[in-house]
């Protein structure tokens, strides 16, 4: 037999940009993918032999490389039973087969209720993806598919079987036999195998791929071919380190301004209100002297050799400045200006001078268009939106926006009670790109947890590797911005229709154990709470509330949205609640604490019924629901902050109901003091859905 | 032909709890709905000549009343091509058709890559509903089905059809001829009209329904009987009305208390700070007086006849109380005690003793266990929470908890900055329940939006009765508290199996075009929008921010998960945002504010770009996320709020990104002059969503 590697190269030889049928199911069979027993014919008496080989029912197919989507175009009979059947049948089909300059393909029918999708798809950012699904017309109607990047792990393959909406189809339901799974992931394996093997294979399409007493079969095949590409952009690791953006010990302000407001003069107040403790050094052809620093007319000028230049400089100043910062010894430098390519051609062409530049200095660069960078352990900050001091935290944020180093991190500041560790604005990526900061941030040990916004991967598949790593010990949470619109080229395969940017996305970060996350707030809500809290140890929570309706809604969203358990709790703990309560309530989880607040004042019965509830094997994390009014008491909340501290193990939200006066007072009284709160009762359940998902990756 | 009437008698008569397939399918054709060609035969030459007559391929059953699940048991031959196949069909069969005493069905084989799933349910609450759904395996793995009350409507029936998520499979997609709607919507409606004409049919189920060349044909049926039930409980509307509730002339507390924080003083305490124009009584065996008010040792001392008393007295002193009261002429009572039946069994003989006061009497009565009612245009509350003068609005609450009289109401009065015009706390709704309440609501001319917290529906037909009518002119919106464990009774049908009360209260709320709710916050902010704001015309959105992240991460959600469309603008509108905004942004919906805001100023930016917005004739509704910080400006709001009042009917929302003071502060600003503000950017889509779901059943 042929080997794949000449049926592809003869194939493209031969103009072909698809395989046919055979074609396709002969590579398949090769790599171990189970395909069903086809015969390719030229004339009856071979069909009606054919036919008596593999036994009837037969199936007759038009087999052409041309010959796509066969059901629709009527180049099918099923079920054929028997001679004259197959006569008949042969009859209508073989003209058509002789006008595709094809053959006929007799093959054996295949009964089975359940069909699914496989295929694999080129993705422009990620590369090749394999993808899995429900199959039939159930394909289109429901889009009811997953996606992975090649090559799968055993684990990715697995779980892709359990990712889809219907995964209960390959379950043993209705008396069908249970699919088997290690079969099927080595199909999808496989399909990742022959793009990583071949890469003239562009796409494949099984479609479908039945389920016959529990195996899977190919029954219906398309490989699509194209002329090799030349290797994608390598994304191997940048051999430099990103250690003095984020350590300076002498930096150097290009373009600093004596004028208010202005962004060459708030860089420099947001330097001393960090309280920087390198080197500052500042540079404007007008020299004299700035916020009691000299002012040195050129780079030239300075009197040492500087780590970092901050370049607010015009868009068109900017890649002579990175040369005449390169020669003073400047290993990084971060560029403020926008108006590059972001803007118009002239942008572009600057946009062009300014990656010569860094690529002639080898200088690392941040931005252009960035809003900077912080980096609060080391008292520092290149950012010129006037923040002031940026409190110290342990968190991260990379962000290809501005926000986080304006009115985000203002609010952050002003609102939640954290602070940061790093937060780097990608601002145009020319040089400086998210996995490199990601990798920064992953051996970093001031950052114990890594939020990401990203509108676009610069080295989809290098962030995939490295956040793959990271996600073990650290969480990484994303929010992707960018269109939802399904891909809408014409596409020859199911697969490749389907492949769309966010289903493929979707696949990527799981697969890497990145948690992606829809709501902005939650960049900040979750970045609260994990500054605060540990990670829960799994998704079982425990709540307390005054209110049957929140505890009945809460629970309700814990199992329909958020993928909470509400488990029951230890007998211990229920009798102890029980004992504290009026006899009349049957005390379980979630807690109803109103009675016992009304017996015994809400402080006791929220201080014990918390502790109690903390102290259970089956809880994970607990939500407080807190009740302050005048009437039914305001109680001081040292006990809280007692609680949050014997149990370091287990986190504990608040959320109030009540008053307004006393719930702000109260969020400003805890969150100093280490227990984040949230404004409306949904969002504490909100977060540790997040975070019982970060939990599930570092385990994976 | 026998009468469906007589089939099912028979059937009754012989003891049978089901009908067989050829049974069921005769009084489905009955109806009109489309079933296979079937010939019932017992013997091996009669099959041969149905077969004949019916044309090969043709497919052998057992047909029986006990033969259900036939794939399972096989008890089906599928693709029988000749007559040598009939025999050795018919041979391995009929023995097990004797065996449960029935015979062999011949039947047309139909051949459909469409399995669709129709059924029929009694609902414990809701009585007769319809099912439709993915049929065959999918039924079971995806659960995509959906319910509607009998009986249907022709549009019930239609939105049936598109409210399934795999709706897609009924259109003409892969060469398949598009489903015929009308057909199938009249099988939904007819499946409905079964139930209405024959109490004795308990389930139906039509799986699979498979789709032949665009038309319904049902492949296998069966119906479930059960000795017809005496009608329900009737649920007609009661004759009396609750006026005397809300408007009462005089009213009489009984059980008022002189102790402070005690309920009889903090009632007469709430009575007195809504400024009650009606004449208060108070009632207590002690006499003296209260508060400036004389205190009567009985009922019977009083001086006039009252048209209301608020009984708080234990729960064993209740039922005498009503007696008393309704002698003195009361014809309503508020039943403050708990301790009835949702406590333990003396509970439940009070309970019962206090139903029989309600019928010999003939007073109607909230509770008990009620947190109380509030009526402000009538400045009276019978609530004994001390919540102060309950702010005048125009939304009202119907509430199975006291937490609208209790904490969040106060949650409300001290954060939200609106008012309400009716509330009633519902206690265990031993007379008034939610649907008269409902229909109170409905007529007022004080209330113009309805909220509703229920765990349970006292009269469900009756409720969905009065919501079809009222949702046509006031928007409803409910969250209904409770499980959401599936049905876990064995059921015979695939269609009671699936008639989980999530589903049925799903389709029965959308029925009657009330709008469902999950999350409980949405009670208050939501009723915060509409107290403020017209509904949206439709659901077309343009949202103003000062950043790219947060205008791509709303629009993503706006298509993902609101529901919301972000349309092109008008052109006029696209070039004057151009026109106010530096050259090299291109201006569009959504608006990035940003450019023109650093150009022109916070102000100037935000007020033209909101105007602009809020004449476009493709913009339905205006969300404004508005940057505060010290730096950037702290604009004067008065433009806001003006700009609410030029453009009335387009509702416009407010968040905020920046400083926490700041916010604050326009928040306190601007909700008491009308414009309501959301603590999250995603809030206001949130509730937008709702709105204009609302704004959809209005119109249906």
């Amino acid at each position: 037999m042929k080997s794949v590697e000449t049926m592809i190269a003869e194939a493209l030889a031969a103009g072909q940009t698809t395989l046919s049928e055979y074609d396709s199911k002969k590579i398949l069979a090769e790599y171990g993918i189970p395909t069903t027993e086809d015969l390719l014919i030229d004339e009856l008496a071979a069909a009606e032999q054919a036919a008596e080989q593999i036994g009837y029912p037969v199936v007759l197919k038009v087999c052409a490389a041309a010959a796509q989507h066969k059901t629709e175009q009527n180049l099918i009979e099923l079920g054929i039973g028997n001679a004259v059947e197959l006569k008949k049948a042969y009859d209508r089909l073989a003209p058509k087969a002789r006008n595709l300059g094809g053959a006929i393909l007799v093959q054996e029918m295949i009964r089975g209720s359940r069909e699914l999708v496989a295929g694999l798809n080129r993705d422009a950012q990620f590369g090749p993806c394999v993808m899995f699904g429900l199959g039939g017309i159930f394909t289109e109607a429901l889009g009811d598919v997953v996606f992975r990047v090649a090559p799968l792990s055993r684990e990715d393959a697995r779980e892709m079987t359990t990712d889809i909406k219907g995964a209960k189809i390959l379950g043993g339901l209705r008396g069908l036999e249970p699919v088997h799974i290690d079969e099927l992931s080595n199909c999808l394996q496989q399909l990742g195998q022959i793009a990583i093997d071949h890469p003239a294979v562009c796409e494949i399409d099984i479609n479908p791929l039945i389920v016959r007493k529990g195996h899977p079969v190919a029954v219906d095949a398309l490989i699509v071919l194209q002329e090799p590409q030349p290797p994608a952009t390598t994304e191997k690791a940048v051999t430099g380190n990103l250690t003095k953006f984020f350590e300076p010990q002498s930096v150097a302000v290009i373009g600093a301004s004596g004028t208010p407001h202005k962004a060459g003069n708030d860089v420099i107040q947001n330097i001393l209100a960090n309280e920087f403790e390198g080197r500052l050094y500042l540079v404007n052809p007008k020299g004299g002297e700035i916020l009691g620093h000299r002012v040195y007319p050129s780079i030239q000028d300075l009197p040492e050799d500087i780590d970092q230049a901050i370049i607010i400089l015009p868009a068109r100043a900017t890649p002579q400045a990175i040369r005449d910062c390169a020669a003073r010894g400047a290993k990084t430098v971060v560029l403020a200006a926008g108006g590059f390519a972001e803007v118009d051609q002239q942008g572009e062409e600057l946009q062009q001078a300014t990656i010569q530049a860094i690529q002639d200095t080898g200088v690392r660069a941040i931005g252009p268009n960035t809003s900077g960078h912080t980096s609060t352990p080391h008292k520092f900050t290149s950012t010129f939106f006037p923040l002031g001091k940026v409190p110290r935290g342990n968190v991260s944020y990379i962000a290809q926006t501005g926000n986080f180093a304006t009115h985000t991190m203002r609010y952050i500041m002003t609102a939640e009670h954290f602070g940061v560790a790093r937060v780097l604005g990608m601002g145009n990526k020319l040089d400086v790109e998210e996995s490199e900061v990601l990798e920064y941030y992953a051996q970093d040990p001031e950052t114990q947890a890594i939020f990401i916004y990203l509108e676009s991967f610069k080295k989809p598949r290098r962030f995939l590797e490295v956040a793959r790593e990271v996600t073990r010990v650290k969480p990484v949470i994303l929010l992707k911005g960018g269109a939802t619109a399904e891909g809408s080229r014409a596409a020859v395969a199911h697969t490749a229709a389907l492949a769309s940017d966010d289903r493929i996305i979707d696949g990527a970060l799981r697969q890497a154990g990145v948690v992606r996350i829809y709501d902005y707030s939650h960049l900040i809500l979750a970045a609260k709470a994990i500054s605060a809290m540990p990670l829960p140890q799994g998704n079982r929570v425990s709540l307390l509330a005054p209110s049957g309706a929140m505890l009945v809604c809460m629970t309700d969203l814990c199992h329909r949205r958020w993928g909470l358990e509400v488990p029951a709790f230890e007998e211990k703990t229920r009798r102890y609640l029980q004992d504290m309560s009026p006899p009349f309530i049957r005390m379980r989880n979630p807690v109803d604490i109103w009675p016992a607040a009304t017996v015994s004042g809400v402080e006791f019965a929220y201080r014990e019924g918390t502790e109690a509830v903390l102290k259970d094997a089956n809880i994970d994390a607990v939500v407080m629901i807190l009740m302050i009014t005048d009437e039914t008491g305001v109680p001081p909340l040292d006990f809280i902050i007692e609680l949050a501290q014997r149990y370091p193990e287990k986190p504990l939200f608040v959320a109030f109901t009540g008053q307004k006066n006393h719930m702000d007072d109260a969020k400003a009284y805890l969150e100093p003091r280490g227990v984040p709160t949230f404004p409306l009762i949904e969002d504490p359940f909100e977060v540790l859905s997040i975070l019982a998902r970060c939990r599930q990756a570092m385990e994976r």
